[in-house]
């Protein structure tokens, strides 16, 4: 399913992806004492099979900004705990009640809810003392910006606030379309657009570099979201490591619904080429941020 | 249920609890756009009547060591997000599972479990991003440092550990009473030492000092978490605010059930004691640090 991916990138992707993993696992407690619990949760939450897709916008992105290496993998690590909680959370009863994730059971299936509640809370407060810590950038001042621009993005008019849209919209008179944009901005958007921009911040990018970034990262956040939207239509389960037509079968708006088939089709083409057009400028630098484009347009997962 | 303590102090005590909260109003994003349910449910679970201990110690040690008035206030802001953070979804089904709250109905209740579910998650990013901005103190060295310290305290190795031992204790063949210690110095221990300690970073404390006032903390919050103990065997629900006479009616262990109401109550004496010994050395200055002890012991709820 990965078709029309250069093969070289998906080695890249895979070779970060396992990277961040073995970072993670260094970084979260070991299992031990009377709330071992915890921390096998947290585990099986952060560190199962992932595309890792986060991390690896902000080390590559630094990494054309000439970024730490060191630094870039601390902060990738940090932006994964706060994907991983988001996902635990999401996955409890309360909230989009699934029972699959990544092929796994998912965290309350494994464990129980309150574990999985406490599993989630755990690592959100890990991903702020990983980026707080003196090893991820040897500038205070450079580690409390990365902090704030953090919780902005995984806060209450970002991640969390997409996330009560997601299930309570106070409308306001609000078009759907409008309002589902909107929704998918904070609720995937903020994080998947902060991950590039710690890329630029850690590599030193210049304002404009800065914003071309968060250009790009805007429109391939969306793609990615129209295209889980395409998936969760027509995906295999077996392939996807969760179920399919929850929207469907729920009722829910999403961008396949609104925008028909090939409507939602067409979009992704068009914010794929308007997400590599923010890129011109950086030109033979740009390659694996290029590939990215494909690599979200082409998933089967 | 507050004979016994200076009538002086419990007025400070309103004075700095009414500071907290017009400040808390103030960092809270206002119910707005789409996603106003969670801003409301955020300020229905951080603006009620509470005694707003944790931000008193914190602003009380700083003002000892003669921290900045405003730094102390955010900083005690950002600590009581993340006290609000840990009652709300500790109210939860999954977890207590509480309807009432000083006297109010629980966020879950007066929201729903999903809606309560966020706004935890809100807060509690919320405390970080109040900690990391320069507006909290003017050295970006300084803020981390408190970062760091916040995230242990609420971490996995400290209050969310500590919840994980309440719900499901990986027992390892410990002694009761040494685990329930553990437990509580966990789950209420660590953050209230970290209110104490962020006065006295703030402050410029010494070494030693900042020893002292852990010391003073670590006796303050056992003796905190007995007293409560005691209340919920034979406290009065209305002035409570929430139900009494939980822990019996599930069977669960606390340091009534394993000392007695006698052997609680010596304890409570001998730990108050305790808690005003390390504070010996900082003379008429410790005025109000002695008079919290006074309190925590008499208090009603």
């Amino acid at each position: 399913m990965t078709e029309g991916v250069d093969p070289a990138f998906l080695h890249r992707l895979d070779e970060v992806a396992d990277r961040v993993t073995v970072a993670l696992d260094q970084l979260i407690p070991p299992a031990a004492g009377p709330e071992a619990r915890l921390m096998r949760a947290m585990r099986h939450g952060a560190l199962g099979r992932g595309k890792r897709l986060r991390p690896f916008l902000a080390i590559e992105t630094g990494r054309m900004f000439g970024a730490q290496e060191k630094s870039l993998l601390r902060a990738a690590c940090a932006i994964e705990c706060v994907h991983a909680y988001s996902l635990i959370h999401d996955d409890l009863p309360c909230m989009d009640d699934d029972d699959l994730r990544r092929g796994q059971p998912t965290v309350h299936k494994a464990f129980d809810d309150a574990t999985a509640l406490l599993a989630g809370d755990a690592l959100l407060t890990l991903a702020f003392e990983i980026m707080a810590s003196p090893e991820t950038h040897r500038d205070a001042m450079m580690r409390c910006r990365l902090i704030e621009r953090m919780a902005s993005a995984a806060g209450a008019r970002g991640m969390v606030g997409g996330q009560m849209i997601d299930m309570h919209p106070d409308f306001e008179g609000e078009e759907p379309l409008a309002l589902l944009t909107r929704m998918q901005r904070m609720k995937t958007g903020a994080l998947i657009s902060f991950s590039g921009e710690v890329g630029a911040l850690l590599g030193g990018a210049l304002e404009s570099e800065r914003h071309a970034i968060l250009g790009y990262t805007n429109d391939l956040g969306l793609a990615f979201q129209i295209v889980d939207d395409l998936l969760d239509l027509r995906g295999d389960p077996a392939e996807l490591g969760k179920a399919t037509g929850k929207d469907r079968s729920k009722g829910k708006t999403n961008f396949v619904t609104l925008l028909g088939e090939e409507g939602a089709e067409a979009r992704v083409r068009f914010l794929a080429a308007q997400a590599k057009q923010h890129l011109a400028s950086f030109g033979a630098r740009a390659a694996s941020l290029l590939h990215t484009v494909d690599f979200v347009l082409h998933r089967g997962h």
